[in-house]
């Protein structure tokens, strides 16, 4: 078993991708070169970072598309495709039930439930998957065999739902969008989707361009 | 001007928030350790942070609780509240045009225009905001002041849209949802928020968290 920082974590996830593509395409191999190109770093980073997950290409030609993909894959993630419930059926647990980015993932993750606390809302469909009672959580999430949660419910609820979803002692992994950072204990992966913050962060930056460019102006 | 790694900015934006919050409950003063409290860090890196851009708490006292939070949007954001526009009027961009999280945020930025290309959303609102042709982009843009744009268009015209947006010369800024990293200027700053390369990051470290468990259960 790798101890894997993340930012390596997250060139895997891209290598995966990159070459998912190439095999879309029809090629049968692929050079690191190519890969890098594709991602806008070094190949000698993409060599590095195979090798040391035991995949070796052949110099001079390059990796096996398909062998690739499974190895990846299997570095990667369960061999078993994970259920996911999204909590929170509001416009946002809406249009990510309907995401049309998740397909791309079919055999990796499948959204399977959704949940509020609406009663006007529990029982409707979106995007072909039923919206259930929170309060059925326990339940259903055993039945669904959910183990994974993507949490869109408003900042003001979010620890408190986090305490009733982790009490079931199923939830090993959480994707939270609430703009609050709930309080999980460590045996629990959870990973924030701050979108205000990645905004601002945009604002910064288009700042500190504009007045870098200023200077260079006089 | 200060060049500012991309964690300080977060830690920054995450420090506003905290020291915002403070205010809410009615504090006047707040001390760098309960900041740091707050924020799961040592109060020795927030008064580090603060100090490099000037702001100094008393010993024994702490920090003016507006007057942080003023420095704190003065080295942070533009004076003038900056203007958004949402391209890509799908289930997404709806569930952004009205995402209750950027309230929080007015004087900061605001979401004035969504753009799409469906004859059948044109003319509509969503969250009080209005849906213009995609082909006006550049009249309205201008009309309403927009510099920055959140990208919720579908992976396959991602890099056209892109292309059609920065035509105008106007737009500096890009905060993209679509699971395609477009190529831009590097006058133009990109930050691609990937929903599904979070949720393969939690699957990763879900699995390794369960691997370290079992070996220690031996």
């Amino acid at each position: 078993m790798w101890r894997v920082a993340e930012p390596t974590v997250e060139r895997l996830i891209q290598y995966l991708r990159v070459v998912e593509a190439f095999k879309k395409e029809g090629r049968y191999l692929v050079s690191s070169q190519e890969i890098a190109d594709a991602m806008g770093i070094k190949a000698t980073q993409v060599r590095k970072d195979l090798s040391f997950f035991g995949e070796v290409g052949k110099r001079g030609v390059g990796y096996n598309v398909s062998k690739l993909i499974d190895h990846l894959r299997y570095i990667l993630f369960p061999s078993k495709e994970q259920k996911l419930a999204i909590v929170g059926a509001g416009k946002l647990g809406g249009a990510l039930a309907s995401y049309s980015g998740f397909e791309e993932d079919k055999g990796i993750y499948r959204v399977v439930a959704l949940f509020d606390n609406d009663p006007q809302k529990i029982g409707d469909e979106i995007g072909g998957i039923k919206i259930y009672d929170i309060k059925d959580f326990h339940d259903i999430a055993e039945e669904l065999d959910v183990r994974i949660v993507i949490l869109t419910v408003p900042a003001s609820v979010t620890q408190e739902v986090v305490d009733h979803i982790l009490s079931t002692g199923r939830i090993n992994g959480i994707l939270n969008f609430s703009p609050v950072t709930p309080i999980v204990p460590k045996e629990v992966v959870l990973y924030n989707v701050d979108i205000t913050t990645e905004l601002k962060k945009v604002l910064f930056y288009v700042r500190q361009k504009r007045k870098r460019k200023k200077k260079k102006d006089f």
